[in-house]
């Protein structure tokens, strides 16, 4: 076999690369499904699992079957999706298109390899979310997402079973997110401007929401819809983490003359 | 959306092109995994399955499983790999190569992609072969393969469940075989020396052996390895089909003229 086969051979992405991309599973139930997401990182060299209210009694199960993978052992639980994904910059969601109008950019698993390979050599964290077996992401753990991964499939029989689309969708982050050229430099000139991790954004949406709610901007029918609007809204900015700081600190004093002002009032 | 992004949605091989690609499942024992290999068929568009000797009441149970597909009932079952493939001009075997030192090309699954994309354009037939879940297919199942293509996986954890490995190389072929440029032209002057089917080189390969046998090329305890390396070199020559006709019509002269001499003597 000709050398430069061999090279192709290897995972593109580096260890250290590869423990800063998380794979979160939302409300999943079925015990095999979860270990064979495990099992697909395992074999693609992934670690960080994260388990968003699963059913109990399968992700006991799961965790307790026999040949279960480390990585299972150490998945974090968590009971919303916001914690699981509050330390990543870049969050995308999977999924397939048939009935759905997304609200955020789309683009096709192909497409999603280099936007990742870019956010790991620029130092941020990643999550790739899978939803439930029956219906996949719901339209509001979608509005946790900056974009949502679509697998191109066959119109007519679209929808992946779970742990086929976790396979899938590593396969080709590991194979084809490479770091772009000159990523060292790159990284460097991008660090500069590193994007907001979810939970600094998710502390910016909740005083934002504060001040609607304190000059009454938002009637109280509205409140859920313009929490799921401002929430996508905060992602399309693409805020960096200095950025972000800085709306923090405005949005913290307007609050503040507010209730002062509320206060002589 | 962007619409140039729209555009990479589709699975880039036409539906004529998907139905000269068979899916070949050596031996499967689990019926999960024959399920979940004809949903991924399904999922990439692929219909035509072949499952070469599966353990009886497995591939029962497989195919009368609720919300089984289509294709599952209309799968092609043959006693050996030969049969299985007998139509194929281009076999590839899939596997992950840490305790094995392949007799044939090996390329990594994203090279594998062109490879069919050419052969498909050019109105072959090709086969992608899967082994049993235990240990994958053997040497002797190799034997029969044009190449070997390796999913590239972490060495801590090579080994692949057979329904996400059937997923990945579908998912690869699906969205990255695509014809080459200028196909139709290039198809057209490839058709003169289209590939020799592999039913037409285990045809020569038997008459290749009983030449070998009526000159006494071959003692009886090498016959089985002589069969063996025999099946690798047809392949490795890559005969059109119109010269393993010509190479066929001269084995049957000799052996023709061998019995003839032996009547005389």
């Amino acid at each position: 076999m000709a050398d430069h086969l061999r090279l192709y051979n290897h995972l593109l992405l580096t260890e250290a690369q590869r423990d800063r991309l998380d794979v979160v599973l939302v409300r999943p139930r079925n015990p095999l499904n979860i270990g064979a997401a495990a099992r697909a990182m395992a074999n693609f060299g992934f670690t960080r699992l994260s388990v968003v209210a699963p059913y109990s009694p399968p992700w006991r199960e799961a965790r307790s079957a026999v040949g279960a993978p480390e990585l299972l052992q150490e998945a974090k639980r968590t009971e919303c999706l916001a914690e699981a994904v509050a330390g990543c910059t870049l969050v995308a969601g999977t999924g397939t298109l048939t009935y759905r109008k997304p609200e955020q950019p789309v683009v096709p698993l192909p497409g999603l390899a280099p936007l990742v390979g870019l956010e790991l050599a620029r130092g941020g964290r990643v999550a790739v979310v899978f939803g439930p077996e029956k219906h996949g992401l719901t339209r509001d753990d979608l509005s946790y997402c900056h974009i949502l991964a679509e697998i191109p499939t066959d119109p007519r029989q679209p929808s992946m079973n779970l742990g086929q689309a976790v396979a899938v969708c590593l396969y080709e982050l590991a194979c084809r997110a490479a770091a772009p050229e000159n990523s060292a430099l790159e990284a460097e000139m991008e660090a500069a401007r590193r994007a907001a991790p979810c939970g600094e954004l998710d502390r910016l949406a909740g005083l934002v929401e504060e001040a609607m709610t304190a000059v009454g901007y938002s009637p109280r029918s509205m409140q859920a819809a313009n929490r799921h609007d401002l929430r996508l809204l905060l992602r399309r900015l693409a805020l960096s983490s200095s950025d972000t700081r800085r709306i923090l600190g405005l949005f913290r004093r307007i609050l503040w003359r507010m209730n002062r002002g509320q206060e002589r009032g």
